[in-house]
């Protein structure tokens, strides 16, 4: 209802209202992200685009649909959510990315890139052939556009003459300057000096055309007047779409009048805007790179609150691939658009001719990993385990079938934490286990993660993967690598498993056990594919009784893994459980409220541990 | 030592001598095919360009990189295997694609399409930087550039200043014709009438040019003279491709001469050849899908010699969905290029509207699937096993997140035969049990198939797959769905449990037991995901022993998770077994000579089932 309210106001304001309404919003945003942390520049480059696309589009009926939407802030503050966004990002607050189950205006979960195309075309069709008659909008960062799924979605779209509109949200960057083709294309465009003209002309005539049905036929005319200095892009043209722009993509009276004629056009529109990321906030839009997910910073200065605490998993990662690289000249580093947040930053400056940064294509990533393998480097893409599944065919196909030497180092494995449901890495476990002659490694502190880098890249033939989490080191901080699994205690009652950040955890479980009475064995798990079963095994001989602690879905885990390989051995266990992430999505949240969540939590570990040794008697 | 001393007759062949050759070939590979069945438009289609790579390219030293490699026969041939060319897609011949195992001479496994760029990228830059000295080109189907991750290698190609040749086999037409915007844009750069005059000049001055150094200098005065009328195509060129054609792929004379350009280039080129699938062979030229894939035939008319046999779950699927379409206007059927492989092709003539053939983009087929499940439609995307590994991430982040409505059909589950490692439906019930909230039916019969392919698209929510093999009904066509498992014969000594058409050969090891003395239990699941474990367990507890027959590698699969639900039911199985695909890949044959490799067939399930018997005692 308040919504609803909400989106008439927003059409009825004048063009002097909506430019103020930006100036709020544009603080709004600034000050809760100054708070809760979040995604800014992206924000605040899309707040005249948000502002101009909710002047046009009913969100509530209408499907705007985002492409990796942490640049959803404007939008969530302009559909009954500005209340709430103090609660951004934190446990049952506002998710970062849209979210359907949280309100009608998010059209689509939108947390991975280059998908809103293809969601849009969908729905476009779906509009169509069931006979409605509202209208979809897509809306998606350059960045996007290095992902061959966009390119997919936007052949097919261009060609199917569907009443759609694609909104090419250009910042000149995506989240590393993407490296592609298309990128240096669209720069050209940019660079025409015809441009600036062309654009003048635009905007005297729309200037001076009344809105509707009129003001479209003027548009058509403007258009075809000058057309050859409107710098069409062939290819988006060729593809089929009406091509309008580069536009100014913070006038959002300008972009007002230019959504009104593309949203009534009777067939697909591609609006290439051009916008400016951390617009209105100097430190941002100095170093966008910087403020684009960011902790709690200060208003004014932008300097963040929290510096920057102990080393990362993917910190040391970047520094030991760095080690390896100088030993060694086959060693290469692969990113998907995220040299900084994989800690390859310094590697890229070390070895530029050995550094690849491919822009958001983990497909493209995973078959040049092949023939860079199979032609005798020893290529290392470093990759968030979410991602990775997008590779699960090329690692199949291109990587393990000639069982090449490819080394992943899957990083974000485990909960993620304020990202929530999109890009929790709960899922690599199980598909990594799918993949014939796959080898995966799991450090539980940053000793382990320098060992077994080392390892993976020279010591194990075939497709290998290195896991490790978002963060530091949590409470394990020793060195038991060398052997697929290691025993960390001794015990009798009940065999404790685990593997990476969890064993801290884990090992305080095995404590406080002690204290009430129970002798738990605790194994380590180095390896988690292929499984080490003998050595778990041989400790369920003698205790009878399992418990796996697991930051992963259960389905594929290695925790079934290992019930599989009891019961095939004829072991009757008097006892068992698994102590993970379940069988669906986890929410967002801290990693302890989201480990507490899913009983991951060491009160909650061995509550369960007791109940397995009590149920055995 | 023989492969290598063929290059060096190659490439001194006269042009006349290679004209010749190319006429052998084509007769070569008519016969070879009409003997063994294969792909045959395709092959014929490429004679002239193989011969020329083979005149510019030593393939034992350069990486020649097919793209979907069924059109290597001819190079096959030319590469030392002509004398092995009988045995072709059988049983420990020689392979359908390329095969790095088989010969030096194939650079690298191309089984699924749009790898192609990518590889040779890979390869391109590990020359460079090993300081290496090889060419590397690359051959693609414009078929294949339907596909984002061709987009995704072009890319970064064009960028990456790499020497390297990237040629666009453009036949006119994909598997089916595909759809997408890019096939129309360059379907229009060939219909432009200037084409042909540009051709004529190009022809003129290279017939009279010396070939070597001269020869470049000569062809690029001409392309800087005639470069208005050349139709340079503009994205390629915007990429960063030298952009070549498009050239007629059947003058061996022209296309070598081409080619001892592209090759001495000092960078990225794309070399765009017009060829004409099935040139050659009339019947083929005429019907080219009909020639695609084929069996056995008269070499002379190009009648087929086995008749088409009995119904295929294929087409028992086109005819049910349209059944359903019929009814139910919301249902719509995707396919991504294999609208006759899927048994589209009566459903495509009768609902044009409701169908969707998105080209070989796997990817996109199930994010517009999600987008028209959150409007209201039924989305069905039938794709064989082995390419929807593509649509992993989709699956996950895009339909199951939001737990949307859209059915996956996946056809060629299980072993597929001829085409080998590349093609084998083996991985899916794995990945798609990591999947959450994820069903998937297995129908054993067609009747199940029509029965579950109901319940799939209006009984169930969420994501949906109905998984079944190629081919027809074995040995069992009763119906017994309905239910997630049911019991299909009662016994005490043994619990046999298997799913899909495996059903009929373990029906008949049941009743060799029975003559040998041992009772076997028979559980037919009709649901894979999420397992009925409970009625497994509840025979378990009867027999205490458990056999799993089923077509899919171990990972993940139903076998082990019954057995981890046997573990963590404190179950003790005085014996098991898995009969299944193991743990790695299986090569081409037919499908009893695959089921005997994997010990699937009758009589190794009930020698293993006499095993586990024996071991309990």
């Amino acid at each position: 209802m308040n919504q609803r309210e909400e989106y008439s106001s927003l059409a009825n304001l004048t063009n002097q209202e909506a430019e103020e309404l930006c100036q709020d919003l544009r603080r709004r945003i600034i000050q809760v992200v100054s708070q809760t942390g979040g995604h800014l520049a992206s924000n605040l480059g899309v707040v005249e685009l948000t502002v101009a696309l909710h002047r046009v589009y009913d969100t509530g009926r209408d499907r705007l649909v985002f492409d990796v939407g942490h640049q959803c802030y404007v939008h969530k503050i302009l559909t009954g959510r500005n209340g709430q966004m103090e609660t951004l990002r934190t446990f049952g607050g506002v998710a970062g990315f849209p979210k359907p189950a949280e309100s009608v205006h998010d059209a689509c979960i939108a947390g991975h890139a280059s998908t809103a195309v293809s969601t849009a075309l969908g729905m476009a069709i779906a509009r169509t052939r069931l006979g409605e008659d509202y209208r979809v909008v897509a809306l998606l960062g350059d960045g996007s556009l290095t992902g061959g799924l966009a390119y997919e979605g936007l052949s097919m779209a261009g060609q199917s003459g569907e009443p759609l509109v694609v909104i090419l949200n250009d910042n000149g960057m995506s989240i590393n300057a993407s490296m592609g083709g298309m990128a240096q294309y669209l720069a050209k465009q940019r660079l025409k000096p015809q441009y600036l003209r062309a654009k003048e002309v635009y905007r005297k005539i729309l200037g001076a055309t009344p809105p509707g049905r009129v003001l479209h036929r003027g548009i058509h005319r403007v258009k075809e007047g000058i057309k050859a200095s409107l710098l069409p892009c062939e290819m988006f043209e060729g593809m089929g779409f009406q091509y309008m722009g580069p536009v100014d993509g913070h006038d959002v009276k300008g972009l007002t009048r230019l959504l009104r004629y593309a949203a009534s056009v009777d067939g697909p529109v591609l609006l290439h805007v051009k916008t400016v990321k951390g617009k209105g906030f100097r430190p941002a839009e100095k170093n966008p790179d910087d403020y684009h997910g960011i902790g709690p910073f200060q208003k004014d200065s932008g300097a963040l609150l929290r510096p920057k605490g102990e080393e990362s998993f993917s910190a040391r990662f970047g520094r030991d691939l760095a080690d390896l690289a100088r030993q060694d000249g086959r060693v290469c580093a692969i990113t998907a658009a995220m040299t900084a947040g994989t800690g390859l930053t310094d590697f890229a400056q070390e070895f530029p001719e050995r550094f690849f940064d491919v822009g958001i294509a983990e497909e493209h990533a995973a078959t040049m990993a092949a023939g860079m393998a199979k032609q005798g480097m020893i290529p290392v893409f470093a990759v968030y385990s979410t991602f990775f599944q997008r590779s699960y065919d090329m690692l199949i196909h291109d990587i393990a079938i000639d069982h090449l030497h490819a080394v992943f180092c899957v990083d974000r494995a485990g909960l993620v934490g304020d990202d929530g449901e999109t890009h929790h890495g709960l899922f690599d476990p199980g598909y990594l286990s799918t993949v014939p002659g796959m080898t995966v490694l799991s450090p539980a502190s940053l000793d382990e993660l320098t060992a077994m880098l080392k390892q993976a890249v020279h010591g194990i033939a075939g497709p290998v993967a290195v896991r490790y989490p978002r963060g530091g080191e949590d409470r394990y901080q020793e060195d038991h690598s060398g052997s697929p699994a290691c025993r960390l205690r001794q015990g009798s009652d009940l065999t404790l498993v685990t593997f990476g950040t969890l064993t801290g955890t884990v090992l305080a479980v095995a404590r406080r056990l002690e204290e009430a009475g129970i002798s738990a064995e605790v194994i380590k798990l180095n390896q988690i594919i292929p499984l080490p079963t003998q050595e778990v095994l041989e400790s369920l001989r003698k205790t009878g009784r399992l418990l796996v602690a697991q930051e992963c879905v259960d389905m594929g885990s290695p925790g079934q893994g290992l019930l599989a390989a009891a019961a095939a051995q004829g072991l009757c266990l008097k006892g068992s459980a698994l102590c993970s992430c379940g069988t669906s999505f986890v929410p967002h949240g801290t990693i302890p409220q989201l480990r507490a969540l899913c009983g991951l939590d060491e009160e909650s570990i061995f509550q369960k541990a007791r109940k397995v040794v009590a149920y055995g008697g």
